[in-house]
């Protein structure tokens, strides 16, 4: 549990979360009401695997390069979330969530992340991409490497003060470079190996530790890097991570990479396909047969299910069907808790989405150590 | 507790929601498998206040008069969940969810259903709207009353058989017809008070109850008639239900209404609108004035809630705004958890639907009973 819950808006909100309830060091409380400026307090926690965020005077205190970090969000849509998802994760394994808070990026400004993501050339020395080698040739031109940078900081508490305890820094390298030759032109890719976006991104590590020891906040707290490879934009998953790195204070060059084994599929498997576990393929494939046929009408059942190494981290159902009446909607959210709870794996967090061309109808999840699905059924008066 | 939850195929979906187990009277439970010809079950059911449906052969048993119910949903789109939501909740005062299972329908077919929806006529003597008296002068011609027309069928289990223990038909009456002058013209509106649509439907109904005791299989259960008004197409909430008559088993006209006083409104009131609980309306300015403010771009905030009488009976709080990353929409859903906790009116359901441009991206909602919003961020591998 967290020591200080809040700094000086303690009445701005109400902090009552169960099990969270240690507010006696809130000696910095002297104003009531909300909003004060200068005010520092924290978001409350859902639940222990998640870090509470910050808000400064009432407001939610965004990234200083905030809407840089979702250029990669043009091409395929699950990269994005899947990025700072993932960049999560792996903050975990370093930064508990019991004693850390987390703050979206505060020392890479707009300017500075979007000249790093830019071609190095004569009017931009920082670039971390190759220079532009004058060739539109898919195989001979330099292609784009690192797609997105995204900073995160963990904050400590102590004294009644937040006070950054660490850094995390996602480094997303492309799996295809997609380019064009003329503007407006047709789109054209280079292929980049996984091979050698990792290499690059580990390379431009090094760089980027470098520079951010150089700022003075930053010298002496531990530094995480960690590598994403972005899904190509054909992809109904995201990307994933690739290596992670802690570098403790005052570290100005990477000495040990962990490999992570996070891998993404989406079910039913393509022909030829395999993933980990075929347990988990038939399980899902079972659930889907039963579920299709529901109603008159084909329902349509995806998954994206993901991997840490061999085992089923997860995964996200998504049916789509057509619906006439409300009553539907309810007897099929029903029908899919019992049959969920059936046939999909256990033991791993679930969530299945019902949507329909009216948008989402109804939603069910279980968690890691549930048995049964709650489900809620979305409604209007 | 429902005696019997099974049929036929009592191997095709697992009968093990939690407190809802006897399944000792399964005798007829001959086969295993799924989808066998003829087989009868139940979808399941999620908590004691909801009916479990019909499944037969593997298939949900849908309205024989499937798709006319929506024609109302053409203008107002909160009309169709509404009304069948409502219909529902007027089911629950007569047919205990305990000893009755729903099913959708079975008695009415769509041509049956659509001749009555249509005006009278010399080709349609069944229909249930006046005849067109040939004006197209708002305050001249004979509206449409009747917009929609439902039927839902309450299944008691004997001898581990389903029967026929009761029917709800709801009657939707406009509160506004639009209608126009020419094909593809303008629209045009005559608008129907209160009085004159519900003495309308009521009138109705007595001849729907006749017919449908001409049915030998509704002669002898009780009938329960409900009289609902469309909202127009400019409201943000549904209609809402004037009154209902529970009618015994062999009775041809309606000998009682009991009135209902449920009402629909939307947060914020605009100006000059009153609710019936002011108290409501300020909880939730203060919840809307702490939420708008949390990113730099402005989050719109609004709700609809129902009404019984002077009470508070629930809301639907539904927030759109821009979102730059996923730890922005996790921390404002933490953030969400514990404003709504403070501000919100205590004692009723209440849910909270968060959504972007890109859809729906988290959502919150607490019961009757709780205190705590428990809440779920979409995510995506």
């Amino acid at each position: 549990m967290k020591r200080l819950r809040t700094f000086i808006a303690l009445a701005a909100v109400p902090l009552v979360l169960a099990g969270c309830g240690d507010l006696s060091n809130s000696s910095m409380s002297t104003n009531s009401g909300s909003s004060k400026s200068g005010s520092t307090q924290l978001t409350g926690q859902s639940t222990d695997s998640d870090y509470e965020g910050v808000i400064q005077s009432g407001h939610y205190q965004v990234s200083k390069s905030r809407g840089v970090t979702n250029t990669q969000d043009s091409g395929n849509t699950y990269n994005l979330k899947s990025f700072e998802n993932g960049m999560l994760n792996v903050s975990k394994k370093v930064f508990s969530t019991k004693k850390y808070v987390f703050q979206e990026g505060q020392y890479l400004s707009s300017t500075t992340v979007q000249n790093w993501l830019d071609r190095k050339s004569k009017s931009n020395t920082t670039g971390l991409n190759p220079t532009d080698n004058g060739s539109k040739s898919a195989s001979k031109r330099n292609p784009i490497y690192i797609q997105a940078l995204e900073e995160q900081d963990y904050m400590t508490q102590k004294n009644n003060k937040l006070s950054l305890g660490g850094v995390t820094i996602g480094i997303a390298v492309n799996s295809v470079d997609y380019y064009k030759k003329t503007q407006y032109g047709a789109t054209y890719e280079t292929k980049i190996t996984q091979a050698a976006g990792e290499a690059y991104a580990k390379k431009a590590a090094n760089t980027v530790l470098k520079r951010l020891r150089q700022k003075s906040a930053l010298k002496n707290v531990p530094i995480v890097i960690a590598v994403y490879r972005q899904a190509s934009n054909d992809s109904l998953v995201g990307g994933n991570f690739l290596a992670y790195s802690t570098n403790k204070a005052g570290s100005t060059s990477v000495s040990k990479w962990t490999p992570l084994n996070v891998k993404n599929y989406t079910f039913p498997l393509s022909s030829g396909q395999s993933s980990p576990n075929s347990n988990d393929a038939s399980s899902f494939s079972n659930f889907k047969s039963q579920v299709e046929n529901f109603f008159p009408n084909l329902s349509g059942v995806t998954a994206q299910a993901q991997y840490d190494g061999k085992s089923l981290a997860g995964m996200h159902v998504n049916i789509t069907t057509q619906f006439y009446s409300q009553t539907e909607i309810i007897s099929f959210t029903q029908y899919l808790q019992t049959t969920a709870q059936k046939y999909l794996p256990s033991g791993v967090p679930i969530d299945i989405t019902v949507s329909s061309t009216d948008g989402i109808q109804s939603f069910l999840s279980r968690t890691k150590n549930e048995k049964k699905f709650t489900s809620h059924v979305f409604n209007s008066y």
